[in-house]
């Protein structure tokens, strides 16, 4: 049995953090929060109606719980359309690290296209030696990989801190262009072995099969490094929300660039210079030039719990929950304050800490029941810190949409209501 | 770009297995297997139909693609019944490490209760200083961890090599009363602080609120190590048929000791000997004694694919994928044979390998189209090993059914068809 540490508790940090390590040894009544626990033993005697008769049958296929039906994705598309534009995954609802695939976000250009397995097909030709046509069942036989990683919309968190008043909404509707789930598939590199790519090429073009034919344009050196033609999410076939059933997945780079529904792959020596990676995707600097191809997803982090829409019950102990990631790696540390950034403490981070995944991260606060504002602040393992708002619009300006990672302050209001604010 | 290597393949085992490392740096025409790949690129140019309208909306919660509607679990319930028995695990359908939730197996005594989350009630008494009863709110504001760890029935398996005859069904029907899970949940020891366990106590009782009210002793030392009161399942909370909404889980050990619907922990100084660990969940050995408690899963694996079911396409060259755990801590390695035992070569471990975890292992492997019996045997990192199913049968004798981990052997025949062989 683990000894019991007699020292006083002292907070970390400004206004109640509380060393990460202490809260997982001592129960919340050491720590002078009081028992959360209701000591009324007798009400335990009650048997509830589901203890008075059997339950409900076996299945072939499970489904949620009916009262967990309001954790919703949150659609929203293009005037004129239902299947442009994306749904938000719910991050204020879910814990962990990783994000159970009905809930996985969506980002759609034409909608889900509805792909018949058996009919589809992946080319690769272009600067190869031989051009390869591929069915899904001749994919299955080659050598998979499996890797728990995040993707993300470089579009992300726009809504968070570019505006310029602060858009009151939970932590999904601003932040949940990103999801975090066990990709399987097939490494790109040995397909492209197999094709022989010629020494001049330098780029691949990779093509959807959706109506809009969505295309981007990859480095072959990314291609060759670690791209995954995904075959599996989270155990089961990927969804046709996600890509059903192949798509190009590449860790870290921005979400577009993992190409759904892929059908093929054409090796070049430039860049296509697409439509979604020119008009679109493409940012206007504060000089008045364009950044083009950002590939890779900057360090982030946003803490989900408390966030808006969940209401603190009163003064008292609270667990700080998020999610941190980054595409240059593995997530190093996560700062956390309660006092609007005056003073920070370092969150406990959930292990396995793994490259180019959602890191969840966890802080203990004694709330005192004053206003509060709360943050979080992470730092990859390339020494790349999350930047500060202010800090973020300074170096970009205000006309950039794309890869804001700017960190995200919460207010806590006396009355345990939580709201965005600029901090 | 990774360099080519010129040495020549030579098979590191009988009947065509392949060096693990050799597999995944070179495409299979340079492994002389020939392309897969169809060169029919002109058909490349026909847009199938869901390349020419729109695509399906997007949505608040996803589903599956309709072609994959066949990938169901097996449900059998004792006679007069349909919530007392099991639904397995569709194991050769899946890949990966994770078990997405709703194929995650059942295993009920009386159905699945319908509970309200706000009404639901956790009771822990017994020897403590003080009782305390928890709503879910109060038990969402403690400290969490999150693990990928399985769960596995101790009843798994016991028709794979135990009847007289083998019994030819998929690997899932077999083995498929095993699942692997991001489970997100409070320490039980924070809470058993926070009551004031008696010195003297030695033992917990854990009740479920299914009408069976369900109930396990747990020894102490497990429930002040890493049992965990899960409440999130790959992020989402608990699924009904896992539990919605409080599970206690103990990693590593039987499936039936981590009670689902957990509504009463009773702290005791002996085990409470519950139908559940007596008349069930015991095992007659060879001398007529019974073997009660026993807690961890032993070392396990199995070859997912090929499988009954999945049958082979001729000759040529496949991944051999499936799965190894056990209760003891990591696995170490997983050996594979092709020539019915007489040969074996280690299998390629997908990372990370983790603790209580399942692990996915591959191969790759040149079939040459006669009549083969592939094998997998796991070693955890205790040094304990799968033991072939004859000497398991000999160790423990035919009367038991509980823990049954014997080598499984899948034979293939000139056909391409895989089916279930006591080797």
């Amino acid at each position: 049995m683990p000894k019991r540490i007699t020292q006083d508790i002292e907070p970390v940090a400004g206004n109640g953090l509380l060393h990460r390590r202490l809260f997982l040894k001592r129960g919340a009544a050491a720590l002078g929060a009081g028992s959360l626990g209701l000591m009324t033993a007798a009400r335990a005697k009650e048997l509830p109606p589901w203890m008075q008769a059997p339950g409900r049958a076996l299945s072939g296929y499970g489904s949620r719980s009916r009262f967990e039906g309001h954790v919703q994705r949150q659609p929203l598309s293009a005037k004129g359309t239902d299947g442009a534009g994306g749904s938000w995954t719910p991050l204020e609802s879910l814990e962990g690290m990783i994000t159970p695939n009905p809930l996985h976000f969506e980002r759609h250009h034409s909608g889900i296209p509805d792909i018949d397995p058996n009919r589809h097909r992946l080319l690769i030709h272009g600067m190869v030696k031989r051009e390869l046509f591929f069915d899904m069942d001749s994919l299955l036989r080659y050598p998979m990989v499996s890797r728990t990683q995040f993707i993300e919309c470089s579009g992300n968190s726009y809504l968070a801190g570019l505006p310029a008043e602060p858009v009151n909404a939970t932590c999904g509707a601003l932040h949940g262009l990103v999801a975090c789930s066990e990709w399987t598939g097939v490494p790109l590199s040995i397909l492209l072995d197999e094709a022989g790519v010629d020494p001049a090429a330098a780029w691949i073009l990779a093509e959807g099969a959706d109506a809009a034919a969505m295309s981007r344009s990859v480095p072959l050196a990314k291609a060759m490094d670690d791209a995954l033609l995904a075959i599996y999410q989270n155990g089961e076939r990927l969804r046709p929300d996600n890509g059903y059933p192949l798509r190009l997945f590449l860790p870290g780079y921005e979400g577009n660039m993992s190409v759904k529904w892929l059908r093929r792959i054409k090796v070049a020596a430039t860049p296509a210079m697409t439509r979604d990676e020119t008009a679109k995707y493409s940012d206007l600097r504060p000089d008045g030039q364009a950044l083009l191809f950002t590939f890779p997803m900057e360090v982030k982090s946003v803490i989900t719990s408390p966030s808006p829409g969940l209401e603190l019950a009163g003064p008292g102990l609270y667990q700080i929950s998020g999610m941190a990631w980054s595409g240059l790696g593995r997530i190093a540390r996560v700062e956390v304050s309660a006092d609007r950034g005056a003073t920070w403490a370092e969150a406990a981070l959930s292990g396995p800490v793994l490259d180019k995944a959602v890191t969840r991260f966890r802080m203990a606060w004694r709330w005192d029941g004053s206003p509060s504002v709360i943050m979080s602040r992470a730092t990859d393992e390339t020494g790349a810190a999350q930047p500060a708002r202010e800090a973020l619009i300074a170096a970009k300006g205000r006309k950039f949409t794309y890869h804001y990672n700017g960190i995200q302050a919460w207010r806590i209001g006396s009355d345990g209501q939580a709201g965005n604010v600029y901090a």
